[in-house]
């Protein structure tokens, strides 16, 4: 018995179309694919893994005729649900199609959705070459999942995001045409920009079966500070001085006070009590430029009068410090068993207004609220903490989280910065996008996918 | 007299809506506006100049409802007439929308379509900001015109083309509607991305209004280095070691030996006769980083036996040495009276092969081709001299062209890294992108633009 809306002779089709294990429909195996880590669940029809390009498009040629949706998948990293079969369908896991070639003397590589975006930038920097982004999630999600939903991470404040580095999509269409978008060049500006229009899209528009990823040269040498702060105010000035000296670090994080309580529950960090704001911030380079960059660096931060700075010159060091960094997720259940959370992403010069804003809000509706992340590009995460076992405190989060949304948006922010909206966050959508920019989202969206059946009620 | 296609109802409609100078329809005034750097040419109907985002929309409402083609213009440097009102309509300069506000602590700001993209640059830098996108018109052109053609320019290589720092556009549709893309925070992934379909669109899809850019910390050093070798193979050689030494440089030229002797007639190049091909590299950052960065690239550059290696550490002492290559289009005039000039775009590692086979592309029409440009992200510029009045060479020009465009596409090249498609060549689209894609772009331009008024017949 399968729990499939699909018919027998439908399901007779994708058995032929993907042999062995490469089709599942039995409700206890498909129903692993029914979820990502936003933890939302819904039940696949069944699940397929395409090894060709050939059975993607066999199997897109196939859905978009019988009108079937389609859910493309790969490590199901996504925190928004993005990867959720809400409504149900067919989830399309792109695993299998992980092929990796790279063209050292083009600076590019073309790399299938299914790779592990930390395995790739292994499979690079053994030759010296370098791909920038670094989602959280960089050791377990994909290209093609980062490329579908325009992962970030830390390094953006230097480096940019997913879409800096994406120079061509090769994809299918829902009938199983495929398209071809950008080139294998450094530059191109004919016709319009697809390639920028795939990224992000979250799955709504086509499914990507290869990309043409840009390198840069490895630096060789890399470095982290940590500074801790008297006050909230004077980490924050600090980060103001360190651009002011003219200075782009590949990463700069900032942690408050509640963060740095949560941390300390759990781990023994390097700040002190009096310690109530820090920085952590990466610099990248040639040997003699880093050390030139450090020491202005550290001048900047020492201008505002640190409680500390400490100084990560090689990988053990380095690790030593962003462990503290990596611990506010664990730690942060000691507050509370349940958290939503936000990456909301404010212009750089509002960071402070925000958080003293969200800090108000968590008063407001006692309730503890951690706010840290990317400071260096104004992509703040948000946690609110709560049990979710308590009703009052259940209503306060939801409350809470609609007054940060609220705020900012009023500071001219977004609603996300790197997880997009998913479905969780998807009736968000209009508090921040108007109704003529929505109106050519589905235009868009209809020409790629007339029947609807890509990733449906998704994103946007 | 008019010559214009407007009824005379629609001409006082214009010119109720744009008084005084703000409304042309004279054809002796109007001319100025029919033509662009490309030198092809077309009678506007009328030409407008707003003054007021509240001006395009009224402008738009009334083109939308009556079917007037609009061509929307800044500077008129495009070189491949996507500012030339074929067909007729209502050319609109935005050079009076030029508003500017920085915003320092953001590391933004908001800039006017109609402000030169120089002016611009020039005051950020006093606020030791910078905006790096560097297109050859940059004295002239401006960031409306820059976003719409998605310039690039020589520091490409290092810091992206104008794409990479547009982060939002305010815009009106035919039919008036406003929409606002993209934010004033650096990261947002809310949605699709209109910000980047818009940026190159060529003017075909909306009016830009006002654009939200990105600006980084200034490098207060740079430098300049020059390296002339005994062949071009000796000189690919040394700029993939440079690339092979961890080095990404701001840019990175080639110019091969049918330039330097065509720069040669004009001036006194630091090159001789031994010289076979000179490579112009730039650099930026601090002043320690930048010393030990010239100290490896000149080790790179001195592996393959270069004739000379100059090098430029102040500001009078790198202009010499870029004055050579600014010296290019003049001198090759010299060569013939007209030229057809192209601007491929190849992969990295497939630019020597591009050029040789473009040399014997040259022998076999017996035709002087210049080629020479952007080596560091592979987009190299093409002329091809002939004499317009000699019909034979004229055959032979365009059958050059062909052969060379045929080469590009065939090493996986496209067939423009910067200037676009426009009207002069946009009769190739179909050589490079398939129809489906085409399909996809005639969709979306039906969704922005339903009665393709907005600047109609270019690009794609």
């Amino acid at each position: 018995m399968s729990s499939s809306k699909l018919t027998s002779g439908q399901r007779a089709v994708l058995r032929g179309l993907f042999p062995g294990d490469d089709y599942l429909e039995r409700p206890e195996e498909a129903c692993v694919y029914g979820t990502d880590a936003s933890r939302w669940y819904a039940q696949p029809w069944a699940v397929v893994r395409p090894r060709s390009l050939d059975q993607v498009r066999e199997l897109l040629t196939w859905a978009h005729r019988e009108a079937v949706p389609i859910f493309p998948r790969a490590r199901g990293t996504n925190v928004v649900a993005g990867c959720v079969p809400q409504g149900g369908g067919v989830v399309v896991s792109c695993l299998a199609m992980n092929q990796l070639t790279i063209r050292e003397e083009d600076f590019t590589a073309e790399v299938g959705p299914g790779l592990v975006t930390g395995d790739f930038q292994n499979q690079v920097q053994v030759r010296r070459l370098y791909y920038p982004p670094d989602p959280a999630s960089v050791r377990f999600s994909t290209i093609g999942g980062n490329a579908a939903t325009c992962a970030g991470g830390m390094r953006a404040v230097k480096y940019g995001v997913t879409r800096d580095y994406i120079l061509g999509i090769e994809a299918v269409l829902p009938g199983g045409e495929m398209i071809h978008t950008g080139s294998r060049t450094h530059k191109n500006v004919v016709g319009l920009d697809l390639t920028r229009l795939l990224v992000g899209s979250a799955g709504t528009l086509a499914f990507f079966t290869k990309l043409t990823l840009k390198l840069l040269p490895l630096p060789p040498a890399q470095a982290t500070l940590m500074a801790g702060y008297p006050s909230l105010d004077t980490a924050l000035a600090a980060s103001r001085a360190v651009f002011r000296a003219g200075i782009l670090p590949v990463a700069m994080e900032l942690m408050p006070e509640e963060v740095l309580n949560c941390v300390a529950q759990v781990a023994s960090p390097p700040w002190n009590t009096a310690t109530k704001a820090v920085l952590l911030l990466k610099c990248d380079g040639r040997p003699e430029g880093l050390r030139e960059e450090l020491a202005l660096i550290r001048s900047a931060l020492e201008e505002h009068a640190p409680v500390f700075v400490e100084e990560g010159r090689d990988p053990e060091a380095e690790e030593q410090l962003w462990e503290a960094r990596r611990l506010i997720n664990p730690a942060s259940f000691r507050l509370a068993p349940d958290k939503i959370s936000e990456d909301v992403s404010l212009p750089r010069g509002k960071v402070a207004e925000g958080i003293s804003g969200i800090r108000n809000i968590g008063r407001a509706h006692d309730l503890p609220i951690l706010t840290f992340g990317h400071l260096g590009d104004g992509n703040i995460h948000v946690n609110i903490m709560y049990d979710a076992a308590d009703e009052n405190q259940r209503d306060h989060a939801l409350q809470a989280r609609e007054a940060v949304l609220e705020l900012v948006l009023k500071l001219g922010g977004v609603l996300s910065g790197e997880h997009g909206l998913g479905l969780t966050k998807r009736g968000w959508l209009h508090r921040q996008v108007g109704p003529v920019e929505r109106g050519l989202f589905s235009l868009i969206k209809r020409a790629f996918d007339p029947k609807g059946i890509m990733n449906p009620g998704k994103a946007y």
